[in-house]
């Protein structure tokens, strides 16, 4: 059987992947993936084999890096935090019954949703949920009720790809969709440039957020009801008592 | 400024650490955390000082690493998975206004939810909610609302401490929670004993997952209506057509 290793690389910076991504890249054939990670990645493993394909030709990319590992080579398919969240790993997983000589091993990596909680402090303490603002392939009206449902039940909320290139109003609506349920007052965070040159974040309220915009390298965190700021950071309580 | 590294070591291999992870025990002083993550990090840090509490005094553990940093050593605190999922970092961060010099640095790692879903295939692929069944500082009506309404909005879910040493019902009253909007013919996942000897993995339905027992070291997952099983991997399409 040849070996597709779906390989998440973290933020992005070569000291947030794991030994094991690392371990993976050097010692496979050919890596895949879109031209930014393999920028990413390219000088730590050079004389590397890489291919590369535009954003969006997902389904091209994973044609790819299958068919080299159908012909026997071993294949690492990168993709930037996990490979698993709104990553490549679930279309290999589904393309590759056309591909039966090939295995499919998926690397964990860390997520934005990890990594951005460590930017900000420790957003993430209690129960979350992480909500994709990309509606290309989910209808908005299925997106906002998630929202809704994360923010009546109080879960922190994160959220991935807030920035629309078509729309630029997805983050106020979705800060509308929480703002029935959650408190305007409500601590909120956002983490730019993740393990970046320019990473910073900042910390604010819901709605303020409403009227914030972000880009595509930015990731939303929305606490829940006991989420607060300590010393400039979003902390949100587990439930610890002490003196 | 003293440092106190609060550091995700993964699911316990040393090659699911990340390089930045590996390099904050290596500089550090002193590596703090509970006996069990010592134990699975020593050998790789060898005449590096340990220092161990036992399970459930998380809030002395915080005090000691907070009190070693204050002394002017530099401080790794150690956390399975991820630091801020249901880790230290949120404590390590509400206890420091008491130690004004220590400055906090959460370094993220692989949590769960992203190794337990490596193991499984893919499941996670949409979006997804993680909620713990620990009842020690969260009420059960609570946790119940947060099944509830993660089924009700169609989220896939990942279970954290689904076993309890006190009451052996918690995953069984969690699916009876979620069948009041999920079909019983969920898909579901639990992975066991992730990245350590012994790892291993079952698919099963959300009925069947009603009726098992599951120890401390599995990881449960819940698909959303969209989740199927492909060549015996747990899969949730992300929404891509292909040919």
């Amino acid at each position: 059987m040849s070996e597709l290793y779906v390989v998440g690389i973290g933020p992005g910076s070569y000291e947030n992947m794991t030994l094991r991504a690392v371990s993976a890249l050097q010692n496979c054939d050919v890596i895949v993936g879109y031209h930014v990670y393999v920028d990413l990645v390219k000088e730590h493993f050079p004389d590397k084999e890489f291919r590369t394909t535009p954003m969006r030709q997902e389904v091209e990319r994973v044609r790819l890096a299958l068919s080299l590992a159908a012909d026997g080579k071993t294949v690492a398919m990168i993709c930037s935090g996990d490979s698993g969240v709104y990553g490549m790993s679930g279309l290999c997983e589904e393309m590759r019954v056309h591909y039966p000589g090939v295995k499919i091993i998926t690397i964990p990596g860390v997520s934005a949703v990890l990594s951005g909680a460590a930017v900000l402090g420790a957003p993430l303490m209690h129960d979350f949920a992480v909500i994709s603002l990309s509606d290309l392939m989910t209808p908005w009206e299925k997106i906002e009720r998630r929202l809704k449902a994360a923010a009546e039940a109080d879960f922190c909320v994160c959220l991935y790809n807030p920035a629309s290139h078509k729309r630029k109003d997805h983050l106020q609506r979705a800060c509308d969709a929480m703002l029935h349920f959650a408190s305007p007052c409500t601590v909120c965070g956002i983490a730019r440039n993740i393990g970046r040159e320019g990473e910073s974040f900042e910390i604010l309220t819901l709605s303020e957020l409403r009227d914030t915009v972000v880009d595509m390298f930015s990731t939303v965190f929305i606490g829940n009801s006991q989420t607060r700021v300590i010393d400039g950071r979003m902390v949100t309580p587990r439930g610890y008592t002490y003196e």
